[in-house]
């Protein structure tokens, strides 16, 4: 999309911000995004008001890894760093995504716990799963759910070994807290999760309405 | 409205997609709207976030028909033609309409699921009835559902006689996918569709509710 | 409120009309406005999307009565003058409102039919009860439900007895259509109304949930 | 947030009212916000459209208790100051906090009446209480429900016990009406009603939908 092409990254995080705020996706100051630039890796601080954030409190990392090294720190030194830098770094090292991004929203929530004893979200026959990389809509989509800890950090390596059984897919939903989902850009990594969100919530509305959606 | 006769098609497409993501519609790169202009045909590409298009990605086209010739192309190369041009065509073809718009709202997913034995969503008695072509609130509404397919393109035959099958209907209901909805111009388009998703939400609250809407 | 007294009646209804769009109360081209000001009768125009109103397409008449004279049409020739004429009569002749809305808003509509057989929706112990003109939050809300006719028109007589009928309560039910709500200005009808669809959505979720709301 | 040093406190109320109206939170001119500033306590008039604020409507006053001296008035005369005053003042009083808001959000409302036995809301394992001060997500979140009173003021010595009985909880519901939520700064206010909304949310959906949360 050609206004994906000029326009500063920490603009972009706090554009899309405001937007998933709209959405119910990071309010409460949950959630968050990182986006891979040819200057390094861009990241939302952590525990802030997502729609309220501004283009210098973004952090540009060298990467997302445990020894990450900061190239530009917020003007504000009171900002931390996402907690989920370690699980976004999942996705940048394990699939070598462009973008990975945290939702909390309910739609998620729901959906896990319809499933939690199955241990992965399923559903099929619905259009919108062509959004996902490699899916056609009579396809069985399939998203693991972990079990959430009292740390994000303590994510890590449940969700990492998700996203190798799972190799296909571009999510790990979190039992009780949300979903991570990334994609090669910026761009994919929020269409993806436009898409589960609907997904999610449409398997949610047709559990309550008693109908099947395949 | 004043205000349609003097906004250029291609802007007029932008800021229709912006509200129709507000509405859940357009999410995840999917749904779409062409118009008809003295020029020729307008339509938006294929596969791209539909909330952030510019008036310089919109394709204009001799016509939606299978050998279409391109007038204008979009500045970026990347871009393609919706997927939908030959369900677009079939409203330009076989109803003459002015424009024709492709919308996944989740109500209209869940309605198509709540009728899929019935094969045609129905309802009666609703005031916002009236805003559908000759229609009164007290007539019975009746949209025809087709089977979705692996690929956009496979729909067309079916829609079309759908269509022949309903010729007082300016609908075709997609199962598991979304909905199709046309009109003489891109204002009719609009509201007719409008009309439409408030009538599948009605159709599902209230089945939710469990009460009769008549 | 200090906004109130400086904007134009023709701008403030179509910066209303924007937000009952957003509200759902006007898609589809349903539900509509009028205010009482200076120089006579402000009122929507009919048949149009309401969120795309501009200044220039409010009718200014002399009343809203039958043989109402137009002091000022709107410049687009093809506007009429809104349906629901003859029911904002009724509010201004009946109870000297200053102005009235009209909303199709779905809890209206599903409230409407939860409470059919009854002929009145009822409501009690909410707090946003205390919006409505003299009533506390401990006493009970009724409103009068009237059936839907083919045409608004036909609506006349049915709503001024109700309005006769409940002389303490500034809105009538439509079943299957909407409400009709009015107030000693702008802000006091669109308060109200506010109020109102809060109380049509907390009994109709109340129900769904299987709590009682008192 | 960088955000939050620089815009006036009367400029930030209107901006976070409008955002309250959105969220659900303030309409029909119920809710309400209260800010203690370096001068003093900013306060939203009382019974006015809350998303149409603008800051020559807020009061300035030298606190929120009984005998509260005006440091500032609105411009408009006709303006109140809150209804929700000495509640504010339990707040600001008892707990110390920097901000309280009043929230007539419907999922308060549901989740007040879910819980309404009991006399306290309760959940556990949502990761969204780790935005609620001190808590983790698999702690249980406890919130008093008081009982709604004819009017606002009544509610202040109940509000209070209810604060002293529940010393870590920054929250109070009022079953039929709402919620007041407070925090050390207006930010921590915000954050922590928009937790506290989602969760009410969640229990009420869990509900519908028949699942446990934990």
């Amino acid at each position: 999309m050609s206004t994906a092409r000029h326009e500063p990254i920490p603009e972009l995080i706090c554009e899309l911000c405001r937007q998933f705020y709209a959405l119910g996706w990071v309010s409460g100051t949950g959630g968050g995004i990182s986006i891979r630039g040819a200057e390094g890796i861009y990241m939302a601080p952590s525990g802030v008001q997502k729609e309220r954030l501004r283009p210098e409190d973004i952090w540009l990392l060298d990467g997302a890894h445990d020894d990450v090294k900061v190239l530009c720190a917020p003007a504000d030194p009171t900002l931390k760093i996402s907690e989920c830098r370690p699980l976004f770094a999942n996705a940048f090292r394990l699939r070598g995504a462009g973008a990975v991004l945290h939702s909390h929203s309910l739609w998620a929530v729901l959906a896990s716990r319809l499933f939690a004893e199955r241990g992965e979200f399923v559903c099929q026959g619905l259009e919108m799963q062509k959004g996902l990389r490699g899916m056609g809509c009579f396809d069985a989509v399939r998203v693991p759910i972990i079990a959430n800890t009292a740390r994000e950090s303590e994510l890590t390596a449940s969700m990492a070994a998700a996203m190798v059984a799972y190799p296909a897919v571009d999510a790990v939903l979190v039992a009780g807290h949300g979903v991570y989902v990334w994609g090669s850009g910026w761009a994919q990594a929020k269409t993806q999760a436009e898409c589960y969100d609907y997904l999610f919530r449409a398997v949610v509305e047709a559990n309550r309405l008693g109908v099947r959606l395949t």
